[in-house]
């Protein structure tokens, strides 16, 4: 009998190798996908997929390992968390640590001008992984990336357009896109009167806006970070402030948008909201100051979706994230000429998660026909009638016994969900006959063997299979 | 205008990092898949997985890293070939050589009694690359196993009707599946006189007749592996037949056949041939006393799957391998309790480089629409009717530009092979109409605005697109 998986409830395995005695696990943060997280893992993939060729991208792959120095300083304080290999006598090499650094390297190393290009693969980070929330040492990440120079937010609106097409793809309607630009937040930066080396770190402290109160945010910034409180609240003021239109034009008419860089941040916001408004999406997107991203290299608009909370006032927070990043490819290529870049990430293992939980009853098995007998001696016989299923791409198998009962035989077509079984007997062989029985309505029908295979199809149409 | 890569004729670009000049490329042995390449690949793993998927295996998959004891004592001398991570402080890590070790710690760990399961992914050896013959340090690994107790032969058989079934769903019709048993190799070995201890170096020796000629293969034997010049000799007159159910009984009949082992093993080679026949593949099958097998696990069944010559008599050698191994999970299992196992790896690596010759013409963009104008100020407009062909999940696309030339968007459509252009001016706005344009026979048709994407929609399945 033949059954995905039956793990017994014993306790942990262990082993002796010849090194020694040793436990059976997987890496450290790291985990095997079963045959029905791989299902799940599958349906994902081809929605987002469909909407990444909808908007007409092409796919690329990269190695799982990058030169060392490729990846050295791209990362900040979190190079820590990259995968290094041993030097075995040749290069050093390391694990990727996201997909953004190997794209820019791809379109620096083979001169690209232009592409639209997504990649969906696996990541490393030597993070602490809290497992049991999603967060894992080994996962997928899922990107689309413009490269280019093109016409103004246009690129940059089509990445929210897209991860609104995809979580709704995915049935998740309920979600909001949080945009801001780095240049407002630099120009309150200046305005507020922090010293230009300490944006990025205050930058840092205006990110955690979505997990701590402003006091905590203050108190970083005041404490660890040497800001004059007075500062710190003038930041605080603009920072919670949140909107759509009516917010460009409050702060275009206060005394921030006489700073330069504001005033162009927020032209190209009063755009992206326009273009968001075509694109039928605008009621999704928030214009949101508190929004910074962790990461260095943004340059311009940046992104982040968050789902509601659920019904039980669960929040699984983000679940995609990007935004403009002009000088990346610049820092691979010769002469150090820049390719302008935008693209988003989508948290494709938080999605994993909640259509898991969403998708408790999807099935694995692909088969379509169980072809039995209730008689001995008959192995050979299902055999040939299996063959024929298969040489008509009809996805079908027997039990791997030579003389199975019956009962087990439909016990797995129950089991396995598989719609239709096909029964032959010394009698049906004597008539050139095949019985098909249809596993929910156990109902049988008497078909010819010549038209069987026809007959099975359309039958299958009407099990909905 | 998006295109997919202009890669310039410059030479090698090198840049310099923080840490000073360093060469832009992969890592030795690795490469970057293009849009193009991955076009391939896709449709390759699509056929693939629907012949595994015919077949009831569901998928799993397992992390890119081991703990070093799970894949140490399995591989023999090829051990030298993984690649180790720098122990950070943590667990001694290795990059998974095959995809059989994983699964069978995967059985082992999950207690798993039987299961049809199929893994595509990327395994790692530190090998000498050979890339220009496709041979690469970073690879696809495309494997199906069975692990059960099952009636004798059925799943080996499978194996084999797979093999079949993956290479005439790729349009190569000219192989053949070559099968023999390590029972009768063994049994050669015994009737030979060959000691014990060295039945897997001579094994080794006989693995490299595809390559070599019997001649180089008896020097080994004898020079390098001390065997007996008369043993080799009676060695090399039996591995060198092959044939079908005639050799099989020309075998029971000699003096080969009173050994118990190769008794064994040649009752199973006829069980595996009469099913072949059953399932309709017998013709591309041939028992080949010299196929062996490098691996050392293989306790029953092994075969190869090998291409004839192509035209230019160039021989591209084995696309798919693999064997029985019943002792493998035992390794893992608590008390060693093992359970046997079959199945086969498709050299998806060579098949990506024949399909790639094949398919030079196959299409990586997937739009079918592109939204065009040749007038100046229109971009909103474009914006607009783009939004609803994106709405009505037609993939599409427009020039991000504010106001291209016409006849730029008609070459981009001709280039990129977009079955059809829809375009807009004043005159179409005003009049509520579109005008579609099938890229390949020029020709133009006035539409209603209103009905203008069912209009899209018959037009582009009149295109084949």
């Amino acid at each position: 009998e033949v059954a995905l998986q039956k793990p017994c409830a014993d306790s942990k395995p262990s082993n002796k190798s010849k090194g020694g005695k040793f436990v059976l696990k997987c890496p450290k943060g790291m985990r095997d996908y079963t045959p029905d997280q791989m299902a799940v893992r599958e349906l994902v993939f081809d929605k987002i997929k469909k909407c990444f060729k909808k908007h007409g991208a092409v796919q690329i792959d990269t190695p799982v390992m990058e030169l060392k120095e490729i990846l050295t300083g791209k990362y900040g304080e979190d190079s820590k968390l990259i995968y290094e290999l041993e030097d075995q006598g040749g290069e050093i090499l390391a694990l990727r640590y996201d997909l953004t650094v190997p794209f820019a390297r791809y379109v620096a190393m083979k001169k690209i001008k232009n592409i639209k290009r997504y990649q969906i693969a696996r990541v490393y980070r030597r993070d602490n992984p809290a497992m049991t929330k999603g967060r894992y040492r080994e996962f997928y990440q899922c990107d689309i990336d413009f490269a280019g120079e093109y016409e103004r937010m246009l690129t940059d609106t089509e990445c929210v357009k897209l991860v609104c097409d995809i979580l709704q793809e995915l049935d998740m309607n309920n979600f909001t896109v949080k945009v801001n630009h780095r240049k407002i937040l630099d120009g309150i930066f200046e305005h507020c009167g922090v010293p230009e080396d300490n944006f990025r770190p205050i930058c840092s402290a205006v990110d955690k806006l979505d997990k701590e109160s402003w006091e905590d945010v203050k108190k970083e910034m005041v404490e660890t970070k040497g800001l004059d409180p007075a500062v710190a609240d003038k930041i605080g003021v603009l920072v919670q402030k949140k909107g759509q239109f009516d917010l460009i034009e409050e702060l275009e008419k206060s005394d921030l948008g006489e700073n330069k860089s504001a005033a162009a941040g927020l032209s190209d916001m009063r755009l992206l909201l326009e273009y968001c408004e075509l694109f039928g999406c605008l009621d999704k997107v928030s214009f949101d100051l508190s929004l910074a991203r962790g990461l260095d290299y943004y340059t311009g608009t940046i992104y982040e979706a968050v789902l509601a909370p659920d019904a039980k006032g669960e929040n699984v927070g983000s679940v995609a994230g990007g935004g403009r990043y002009d000088e990346l490819v610049g820092m691979f290529a010769p002469k150090g000429r820049s390719i302008p870049c935008v693209g988003v990430s989508i948290g494709i293992e938080r999605l994993f998660t909640i259509m898991e939980k969403k998708l408790q009853e999807c099935r694995t098995s692909s088969i379509q026909v169980l072809v039995a007998s209730g008689q001995k001696g008959l192995l050979k016989e299902r055999m040939k009638l299996l063959n024929m299923l298969w040489d008509n791409d009809i996805n079908a198998e027997m039990l791997y016994k030579a003389n199975p009962k019956l009962l087990t035989q439909f016990q797995h077509a129950e089991t396995e969900r598989i719609p239709l079984v096909a029964i032959i007997g010394e009698s049906e062989l004597q008539e050139g006959k095949v019985k098909l029985r249809d596993t929910a309505t156990k109902e049988e029908k008497l078909v010819d063997r010549a038209s069987f295979v026809e007959e099975a199809r359309s039958l299958l149409l009407n099990c909905g299979s």
